[in-house]
């Protein structure tokens, strides 16, 4: 029988022609060959899951096409509004999401996943996420607006204010950078999901349940959290130096493929200065101090900034609150996670690995019970 | 770069004591190395839980701890009644399953997967079903009953009449024998969603979700769907050779892990006869044909008869609606994903395999997009 590779560590799992993340090139490259760093200058969110769900860039005419459909899909239907106030509204974020996709998804047959189910799922997870938060406030959640795109609509939704361009591009960008990233958990999660024959809502609403660990998506508010207690780039270095000594964990730091600064990190680095300036002081002075000490622990370990890190300050400059940050990489993530599985359909094939037994060898007898 | 094994086929993901499938030899076997035909006679499904949770058979006081706690847990709190009836009633029963326990496990904190949320996630599993079924009949939910056993609460909360000694035992025996399987499609699932540190409800729910293909729970549904298309013994024959004529797939054959009759099937076939034994007259002939039409096909594959098959005739005969056999699936194996989840936390290590990129060449440019 194979070796185990524990967390499945290059294993390959999947043929992919959905994103690739090149670990030792420091690079992530989209459908069709596109590096991130050529798309995030030119391409809204939009136009991004347009790539990953066709492996084109859309013309002027399909853009707009998609444009519209998304937005006949933002508002819930009545099992996703039903269900979104059933739930108690100091809820975690995620649970609300995986909830409510859920209801929103749910149909009265099993249907095969279809491209059309991809964009009406995407579209309407601003809707649930601005819902979420304002159920958190007491207030009543908003209309969805025809006239914004998607990264607007989930800032308008948060607080009925127009948002500045600024925010827009900022919440813009991260949404596209955050889109696909190969064979992560949750993306797995939805391929395996898929793999059985299930329907899309369950891929997702898989994907939502994985996304949610702390090791992956919940690493960004990990991040903001840890940056919070740092306060200033002038307690950094003892903050840091004494979270060590305790074995804690440095959140924002390191990742399973990367042996080198994530492109990604590199973009909302820059983009930081801009949007979270005084964050941007203390999560700069933080970085420098943990990737020293990580380096001087373990000299053989890539320790690079991950993309968690620095999305948490550039979200924070975004206006966005923390505790919607893993709800908004699941806002981005889904064209990714469904783009997967529709590509997965062409060769489904149940995944079904292996394990590897460590109880008692079999046939332990005798039993004392009796079948009542 | 490793080799690209599809569905992970032989690749070890896991290591595990919980449940190990000896597929050459057409054993199950449960944890501590009892052989399930071992159990089957003498445990009841709250005993072979707390056997895959515990590593050892319950004695009478612990047996009584683990059903009060779960007649503690069989009502829906607030957030789950409400999901459920925010719902339309005529949604697959899958479908409200996977929304009902989100709503119903949601907390306003990440936790720690832990026991007693395990037994409280699977103690309510009949009542969601039982209210499922009563929606689509247009009746009103029906209270589970702390005097009965979680067998004979399933089947009270259908329909409301006292069950017979009869119908629990093979309800019951059911549940017992399908709590756990191995690293199938849903456990990896479940294991997939804790390896990035989500909550125990988020693993079930992906669980869930995995489950409902035909490729995997459904499979029951899609057997029993064969045989009502087959109609009768003397029918099967006509009917096999001209659906794998056409190419149809015969459902309730072949599996990916033994390479013998699955024991579990065994046990259903025999118990078949009494619980259905019109049913059984059927689908004793379409197994003999289909075995016969498989093997002259394919000689060189194994195709026995697997789990799928028998248990829809025994779930027929003890009177569970066929739209409900893939929720009567969860009802058992969400013991085993919760044991799986319970045991991955002693190590855990985010699952993220690597993916092979058949994409373009990267660097693809140039773009003609202009960022709004």
């Amino acid at each position: 029988m194979a070796e185990f590779s524990p967390g499945l560590e290059g294993v390959v799992a999947a043929e992919t022609a959905v994103s690739e993340v090149d670990g030792a090139n420091g690079r992530l490259i989209y459908r069709g060959g596109y590096l991130i760093e050529d798309l995030v200058p030119v391409t809204s969110y939009e136009e991004a899951a347009y790539l990953l769900w066709n492996g084109e860039l859309p013309n002027e005419q399909e853009l707009e096409a998609l444009r519209e459909k998304m937005a006949g899909s933002r508002r819930l239907n009545k099992s996703g509004w039903g269900t979104l106030h059933a739930i108690d509204p100091s809820t975690d974020p995620m649970d609300v999401l995986r909830t409510v996709v859920s209801a929103q998804g749910a149909s009265k047959t099993l249907t095969k996943p279809s491209l059309d189910e991809a964009i009406a799922l995407t579209a309407v997870f601003p809707t649930i996420v601005g819902a979420t938060y304002r159920r958190r406030q007491g207030k009543d959640p908003l209309e969805p607006r025809d006239d914004l795109g998607h990264a607007a609509n989930l800032l308008w939704m948060l607080d009925g204010t127009e948002p500045s361009a600024e925010r827009v591009h900022w919440v813009d960008t991260y949404l596209v950078m955050l889109a696909d990233h190969g064979l992560n958990a949750s993306t797995f999660a939805a391929r395996v999901v898929s793999s059985t024959g299930s329907d899309l809502t369950s891929c997702v609403v898989g994907a939502i349940a994985a996304l949610k660990g702390p090791a992956h998506g919940g690493a960004t508010l990990a991040a903001r959290n840890m940056l919070d207690k740092i306060g200033s780039a002038e307690n950094a270095e003892a903050w840091l130096t004494d979270a060590h000594a305790k074995h804690e964990r440095f959140y924002g730091f390191g990742h399973r493929v990367y042996r080198t600064y994530d492109p990604r990190a590199k973009i909302l680095r820059e983009m930081a200065k801009t949007a979270a300036p005084d964050l941007h002081r203390t999560a700069a002075r933080t970085e420098e101090v943990a990737l020293k000490i990580l380096h001087d622990a373990h000299p053989e370990r890539p320790n690079a900034t991950n993309v968690d890190f620095w999305a948490s300050v550039v979200l924070t400059g975004a206006g966005i609150p923390k505790e919607l940050f893993t709800t908004v990489f699941a806002t981005s993530r889904v064209a990714g996670w469904t783009a997967h599985v529709l590509e997965s359909l062409s060769d489904l094939r149940i995944i079904r690995p292996a394990s590897r037994w460590i109880g008692p060898a079999p046939g332990r007898k005798p039993l004392q019970l009796a079948k009542r």
